[in-house]
């Protein structure tokens, strides 16, 4: 085999097969195959795309590259959900104790966010003591008897596909679909569970800026996932303003512990229950979505939704009266409004802009090294939809800093006004793999 | 400007402005810009192409990279010709004379060939004495006094193609008609020439398969020389079999002294000819194809087109005696004939596996550090289009080695014989840019 008749045959159209594809990820990842014949090779891919096979068997080749987590001890059918990455997105807080008081386990690892906010176990510390560094052993414990645990990302997974990630980085060749579908199902696969929920955000603030893209991502994993013998549903969303009210840390949980209260933002409720109803059906606690959503809204109105946060914060080491209390959660000194400079209804806020000034205000990292301020972000106070008079406020950033110009500019422009009546954005656009 | 902006705008196919593409050379050849964006940016320019205002600013920075040959101290226009490469092809050393002899200056530099046999220096070496070593000032001297000198390439000429041309060979991203057309041209005019005619082979030895695929190039090549206001013309000649008869070294320079006497073999002299006469008529010695033709002719049956070969022999430390006594150059201890194994039509002979079992026997390198057996190549008895015999001689094996089994195989499976009669392939295929 050679990596130049690989890169030939791809660049003609040819399906590679699934040993070539192993050569490829195999000689890349242990530097056989310098950088600059595989970025050849992406680009090539870019044009010509992959066929289910092949989308398969990179993954395959991705997975196999590093650590697989093994959670067979663990009882029942384990299903995992992955967000592509929104603003706000506080939906795993919300889903874990969703899903794990409908007796169906989540065992959920997570990353730390790099970027506008922390990621999900970032938000979690901002709860004071909660520990998501635990030990394999205590991690499965847990899952067993509660139902539920959360770590941080343990053991070397996929680095083929971190390699190749960084690559493509530099190449211009990050917006493949079959390319982003491997990427992000070999680190769902790697990662041990029987079913996978995705919820594809699309939009301004989403990777995937039009529905149309956001189908073909949504597919391409849908396929390999039930290709490769793992149940998937991918859950289309929208994303043309941040999910909920809450962007940072500390104010995402308080707005995730007020929709486990069946309170808060619509669209973060539909989009958290809907959610959870597709994993409690993957994890055969349900036969029906309707079944399913049903007992969720059942868990919130008696309360054991909420309990079982709680619970989740005792058991990960975590003070569970600040659930109870959601106001004992950091705070930032300062509290600016942002107010409108002109009236009529917002049609949307772009997502990215609210990141970014979220991180100006100190709730993101913006290199491995940064802190993040728990208490940082913004509050919206004006959704996509409603009416805006000049000078009242749209949003509020949350801030221990001196100087939050820049931030205050950026949320300012985020929100896009226009006299027109704003036609309302569904929530969930889309369901694919059901 | 950044090169990953300049990956993302050409992936689009969207037009890079000549900043951009200097930008990308120069960052390239002065390694500030790594082979694995360029090796992107190069699959990405093989899928969308590349515009003639692109190709020429392409050419232009590789131009810029490196030496750049000032011949304007030679009275008259400097015609250069450039054949895209054959089996058999020894038009160089008739055109020189040739051109010369009808007054106008042929200032030709010329490399050494990597592959089946020399190139043309390596081939004028196989006159003793011959010295292609010419000093600039000596090589100017001889072009104003004699009207025809040949070099070794001097100078470090489009360093950023030689960089661009390694990459693109390990990358499959070789066969791009800007990229090649580009290449080629940024050498000849590198080389200073005032105006060029191109040889482009067309056929199963040629890089060229198809008169489409030639055609295309062609079109692009002269776009780029009449672009950056070098006058250039393309010949599109059949090499689906090898020009002429022999193939080698000092059998090709006997062929060439024979079709400078109006002898040998049509194709070949009909090629050099139609060549000879686009530059007389570039170099403004005649004004129709027709009259140079004429003149051309005519030098050849009063005798002057072979004298003009000795005055280059004599001129450039040769021994012009050999010239005028062929026999004298190096012949090979062996003259193995190889026989038909069938009868029928030669329809073609495979020019590739021609030249591979010339370079069998000796006449070509695989290493630069090989050294050219000038007597070894191999004789066409049969051309396209001949009748044979079983057992006929099809060619010979001209040879000092011991061991040419494969040389006959390759050479026995280079001839496509079949009992339909062939159809006669033209010499000439089209001429694009007259």
């Amino acid at each position: 085999m050679h990596i130049l008749e690989i890169i030939e045959k791809k660049k003609k159209g040819v399906e590679l097969t699934p040993a070539e594809i192993g050569f490829v990820i195999e000689g890349y990842t242990k530097g056989r195959i310098p950088d600059y014949q595989i970025s050849a090779l992406l680009m090539a891919i870019y044009f010509k795309g992959m066929t289910p096979a092949e989308t398969n068997a990179l993954t395959m080749a991705m997975v196999e590259s590093g650590d697989q987590i093994d959670l067979s001890s663990i009882e029942g059918i384990k299903v995992d959900k992955h967000s592509t990455g929104g603003v706000g997105d506080k939906v795993s807080l919300i889903v874990i104790p969703l899903v794990a008081s409908l007796g169906v386990p989540v065992a959920k690892m997570s990353g730390r966010g790099l970027g506008h906010t922390g990621g999900t176990i970032d938000k979690l510390e901002s709860i004071p003591g909660f520990n998501i560094e635990l030990s394999m052993a205590q991690f499965m414990e847990n899952v067993n008897r509660y139902k539920m645990a959360i770590v941080g990302q343990t053991g070397d997974l996929t680095p083929a596909d971190k390699k190749l990630y960084a690559l493509r980085d530099v190449t211009a060749t990050v917006d493949s679909i079959p390319l982003i579908a491997s990427s992000i199902m070999s680190k769902k696969i790697a990662s041990g569970s029987d079913a996978i929920v995705l919820d594809v955000k699309v939009g301004n603030g989403a990777f995937m800026k039009t529905l149309e893209d956001a189908r073909k991502l949504a597919k391409a994993m849908v396929a390999i996932g039930n290709g490769l013998g793992r149940k998937t549903v991918a859950v289309l969303t929208n994303m043309n303003e941040p999910l909920g009210h809450e962007v940072g840390n500390a104010n995402e949980v308080r707005e995730a512990i007020e929709a486990l209260k069946g309170k808060g933002s619509k669209d973060l409720l539909q989009v958290a229950v809907s959610i959870a109803a597709q994993m409690a059906v993957l994890g055969e606690a349900f036969s029906t979505l309707e079944e399913a959503k049903e007992a969720i809204i059942t868990k919130i109105a008696d309360g054991t939704a909420l309990e079982t946060f709680v619970l989740l914060a005792k058991i990960q080491g975590g003070d569970p009266e600040t659930i109870r209390h959601p106001e004992r959660l950091p705070q930032a000194k300062r509290s600016i409004p942002v107010r409108a400079t002109s009236f009529g209804y917002v049609h949307e806020i772009k997502a990215e802009e609210i990141g970014t000034a979220a991180m100006l205000l100190g709730a993101g990292r913006e290199t491995k090294e940064d802190v993040i301020d728990y208490a940082a972000g913004i509050s919206l106070e004006k959704k996509a939809g409603d009416p805006v008079k000049e000078g009242e406020v749209l949003c509020r950033l949350l801030t221990n800093r001196e100087n939050y110009e820049e931030a205050y500019q950026k949320a300012l422009e985020a929100y896009v006004i226009s006299a027109d009546v704003a036609k309302p954005i569904p929530f969930i656009l889309d369901v694919i793999g059901e």
